[in-house]
């Protein structure tokens, strides 16, 4: 019976709908009902735009009447709206605009509408595109940038523009106010006459979908582009400089938000280079914004070769500057005091400025989870930081409520992703890259969601009825149980996976540099680079153990930490394992929590993550009944070569860091299927193609 | 307690003793003990040659007397000998010799030395050497050839008679009485005067060890050496030419053996070139080397693109010419019908021709088993070709039997083997392919020797007291339970590991071809290529299913063979599982003898391979503290790879088919990590390097 079961399941598939492309996001058309909308009377684009979505999207009661309604209420935040079995109530047509998405995906997954008020979280949820002019995209792993193009730069086209179209409705549909549109290692050509007469065109589309522009600036443009002799945000004809292009960037876009700046970091100019402080340069820049209501994100992300411990830089430069920058100024900062990497602690920034706004920046492309090929949840990850407690106002201080106003009276509040969206059909590369896109905006609008609530959301949306349905009734009746189950599983396991296979227990950095930050590379340290841009740096490995002692007798980043916090992470016996490395140089035969050896525990937590991608690989194969051929293919084959790539980390590691250990791995774990010296070869420049493996 | 342990014995085998190169194979250096050699008067080198070894190697009662005594015995066949508690008697000085080293064999061994007669059950025992004279090898994985040398080839050093006597003198400790010198894809070069020069100095330096020495010859040398303008073997110019280049040869090497000849094969010229037969052209050779008692080996390795069955061919042009063939001919056949294949059937022409001398040919070296890489003991694929039943002449005629004179009378009786031996420091490439070396030798000379029984010979003499000993008393007491008994395993399951993952169930020859015959290639079919050298050819899948129908109704290769064989094999029911795909094209639902379909068992022999490698991987990794560092080290990389190789294998092989059978991979096999694309990338020229894994 089982046997004659299989071949149905293919047949059923294989004659599935149309060709599914990936493109609808989880925005998928649905038979509509007809409703009957009552707007404000107001000339509004927004409100066109709701109102048009109602009555695309609803699928309540047919001939229902849904009244939007646009009044002021005390209980209603920034964009927030009130739901109710009448309609939507909110202050601003923006939360008009969500107001009804949030209606509609109840409609679609399932949800009761009860009376009920959503204020977002943050003021500002913005994605942060790192797009050149040229059309690439840094970290960009699903194609070229949706906003540039190289060699016909100014030429808007009709699909230019019906793009922008449904990346803003996408935008809308899950709370997302505003994108910066360029990366931020800058070009200065974006400030050009020609560049920001795009930046119009894209800000005239973005705009009927409540998305507010923003661009990257490089620091030194007054001299790059405006042919000054200095950058210095003191000199007088810098300040007037900056003042002209604001004025000129505000005729062309009347709602433009602001800037963001990555200045004095990794080469980038900035005022450090005029004997200037961080407050320098960009309260400079927030005076020339302040008079059309337009803000300053300045990045803390700042290291330099001469400190100890990078972890520890951003902290230093910018706690003494605390209190002293403008109220349209807020500090972006990284979520980890790294870089973005599968699991750090939260950065000790958070919480620390107490007079200054601060802002969290999440990494939604997977530059250190696996690119456009591992599938990588990552809700849960920015749940894991959001909700990290920094003692900093006592116990309950998450980083959430330090950045979102709760704790401190912050002017403005935001939230920033970097984008993982390029021209690729399925926008993000992976089918399963669209969920973090999604999940993002639903984090910054309610900071406290829940990662598994959030899969389950996005799951219903993206794959219900995407192919079961019409040709497989029986399958769809137990799509919840067979399908959504297990998958919502797979994706909140997945982000753990990763960091399994690759940094388990507090390693970081020491991915593969050759291969753009896929893949391991913990060897990597060629003659003369700096030594805080390789691997052994971070990771310390020796005869006498593995980690990077950051404890108080160590490099004391521990000590940037509120207490209890510091303590708890200073003491390895309270330290939690997953920050282990992360904070402690530990013997080898360091006994954990489990009893194991640190080697042994290592070398399990590898192990570990191996099997729990080939167990994915059996879930997602077991789905195949109720998804369509085309994503049920494309994910099938990413799960094959991450599986790969999970093998090629754990031999990697396991047999980089054996040499200096000494000791046999663990017969449990599998064993390794690479030499040490082939994974070495393949990671040296030039470059070999990649193995199928991958062999 | 077990974590102290385990840094001791990293430490003891990296204090290891001297640095283990693998040169000294099975004939290890012992601290000799005084005997007293009692040996015939005459003056023999052989004699003289025994009696050394005996003084360098005796193990027994320190001064104990040990009397070698050359005397004809009825007892005694071809280069047998008597053991007994006095000594060895033997008819010829070879047995002598050969008697010597089993005596030194069982002391090493620890094996009784009984009153007993040890005849061999061929009388030639040969090794193929596929050796170039530019020096390469091949399908040689162990470096160039020890015999000759590009550029240099007629300059004899010290160091190649030194390499030659060593190699002559590991064949004589297993019996090998005879090598070809060079390639079956001859060169024409070889029979001219200035490499004669070279193959007498190899030969003065085999004779003293009992081996002789035959050379591979092309039968077109009259007219390319020779500048006549035909090879036809019935022209009176050619059968002259030939006669004296056959009296030029044993005027150098008096003791030569006779020729090797690939004709009519693969595009060598043979006597089809001019119309005649297989036996009109090793008649002629055969006649040429008669009145020097040399010998003509004639290799029935032949076929064409033009039958429907390459599997059949050798049968169908050598069985109409049983009887025709003089008396010094043997006909040379393939244990297989097609090629060397992990597993094939014995080919049908043992025991088919009754008249005619055949001899089996083996492959020591590992074309389609994993080159220099993967662990492959043969000595199982030997043993099942030799004790399978022909019926040709009742229940009871094994291959062994019908070749070695038992069955029927033979004027001379032979066994080939294509050699493993290379210029590589320890002669074969990988440190346990010695074991092939070694156990050929042991088979030829005793067609009934056990596998299991040649590899714990070869264990104990290879790896015995090699490392262990001295630093590791407690270790060297456990040997045999801890080493020699779980690598005995191991060494006995490789070559079917390696049948699983590669070519299950009887399919054959589904190797990649881009990369010499190492990896998976099931799909490979460039536009012209002749059909009988790809992969489809011989698998056949297709929606309707897989397999080569070789049964009645199909090409009838079925009905070479001898009843009941023939119709047990031509029975789906009855025909063994290990030869199904081989004979049957069966649909891919087609139920087992298991009840599992034939996909699901298709995908569960490929899984199990993988999981086999593993658990060699882990069987040898328990094996560390009883072997030296270098040795150690070298098979466990090797493993690794072979790791790799078996997971290409099977990702490779079941998701090529999978394209055909549409059924899922069983939820209990280990999940694919390599999408097929990318393994077909990395098959199809220009070759991209060599995956880590891999690869």
């Amino acid at each position: 019976m089982k046997q004659l079961l299989i071949p149905i399941f293919f047949l059923s598939t294989s004659l599935g709908l149309r060709a599914e492309d990936g493109h609808q996001l989880w925005l998928r058309p649905h038979a509509a009902v007809p409703v009957t909308v009552v707007a404000p009377a107001k000339n509004s684009v927004l409100l066109a735009t709701a109102k048009q979505e109602l009555q695309q999207g609803w699928q309540g009661t047919a001939g229902a009447t849904v009244t939007l309604t646009l009044k002021k209420n005390k209980a209603i935040k920034y964009d927030g709206f009130q739901l109710s079995a009448q309609g939507v109530q909110a202050s601003t047509e923006r939360g008009i605009l969500y107001g009804v998405f949030e209606l509609l995906r109840r409609q679609q997954t399932g949800q009761p509408t009860t009376n009920e008020v959503s204020n977002p979280s943050y003021e500002l949820r913005l994605l942060n595109h790192w797009d050149n002019p040229d059309g690439s995209v840094e970290r960009g792993y699903a194609g070229k940038s949706i906003f540039w193009r190289k060699d016909s730069a100014l030429v808007v086209t009709s699909r230019d523009k019906q793009l922008w179209q449904e990346y803003a409705r996408a935008n809308a549909s899950i709370g997302i106010n505003s994108s910066v549109l360029n990366n931020v290692n800058a070009s200065p050509m974006i400030l050009s006459t020609e560049y920001l007469g795009r930046v119009k065109a894209i800000a005239d589309v973005l705009r009927p979908y409540g998305v507010k522009t923003y661009l990257s600036v490089k620091f030194s443009s007054p001299v790059l582009l405006g042919g000054l002799k200095t950058a210095d945000p003191l000199d007088p004809a810098v300040v007037k400089w900056w003042r002209g292009k604001v004025q000129e960037i505000y005729r062309q876009v009347p709602d433009f938000g602001g800037f963001l700046v990555k200045a004095s970091s990794e080469g980038q100019p900035g005022p450090q280079d005029y004997g200037r402080t961080h407050a320098d340069g960009a309260n400079m820049l927030a005076d020339a914004l302040k008079p059309y209501g337009g803000l300053v994100m300045w990045r803390a992300f700042v290291y330099s070769p001469n400190d100890k411990d990078r972890a520890k830089q951003a902290y230093n430069e910018f706690v003494p500057l605390d209190g002293k920058f403008r109220n349209n100024v807020i500090i972006q900062v990284k979520n980890g005091p790294v870089d973005f990497q599968p699991r750090e602690p939260f950065s000790p920034l958070f919480g620390a400025l107490k007079k200054t706004a601060v802002m969290p920046e999440f990494q939604i492309t997977q530059e250190y989870l696996g690119h456009n090929i591992d599938l990588a949840y990552l809700a849960p990850m920015w749940e894991e930081c959001l909700q990290s407690d920094t003692y900093q106002a006592g116990p309950g201080s998450t980083v959430a409520r330090c950045t979102n106003g709760s704790v401190y009276r912050q002017a403005h509040s935001a939230m920033a992703g970097v984008s993982n969206v390029g021209l690729d059909t399925n926008w993000t590369g992976h089918d399963f890259a669209q969920a973090n896109w999604y999940a993002f905006g639903r984090l910054a609008w309610n900071s406290s969601a829940k990662s598994a609530q959030l899969a389950d959301e996005w799951l219903k949306l993206t794959f219900q009825n995407a192919a079961g349905g019409a040709t497989q009734p029986a399958a769809a009746a137990d799509w919840n149980a067979k399908f959504l189950a297990p998958v919502t599983q797979l994706m909140l396991a997945s982000r753990e996976a990763i960091v399994d296979y690759s940094m388990p227990l507090g390693l970081h950095h020491i991915m593969s540099a050759t291969h753009d930050h896929y893949g391991p590379g913990p060897w990597w340290a060629p003659p003369k680079m700096r030594a805080d841009w390789t691997p052994p740096y971070y990771h310390q490995a020796a005869a006498n153990g593995v980690g990077f002692d950051r404890t108080k007798t160590g490099s004391d980043a521990v000590s940037q930490y509120n207490e209890p916090l510091a303590s708890q992470l200073n003491n390895p016996a309270t330290c939690p394992d997953e920050y282990l490395l992360w904070f402690h140089h530990l013997p080898w035969t360091f006994q954990m929590k489990s009893g194991r050896t640190l080697w042994d525990e290592l070398a399990l937590h590898y192990d570990q993550g191996v099997q729990q991608v080939r167990q994915f690989q059996r879930t997602w194969d077991q789905a195949r009944p109720y998804v369509d051929a085309e994503r049920f293919g494309a994910v099938q084959n990413k799960l094959r070569t991450q599986s790969g790539n999970a093998v090629l980390w754990k031999d990697a590691c396991l047999l980089y860091f054996q040499q200096f250990s000494h000791l046999p791995i663990p017969a449990a774990v599998e064993p390794p299927m690479h030499t040490l010296e082939a994974i070495i070869t393949y990671d040296t420049p030039p470059r070999p193609p990649r193995a199928p493996r991958q062999p």
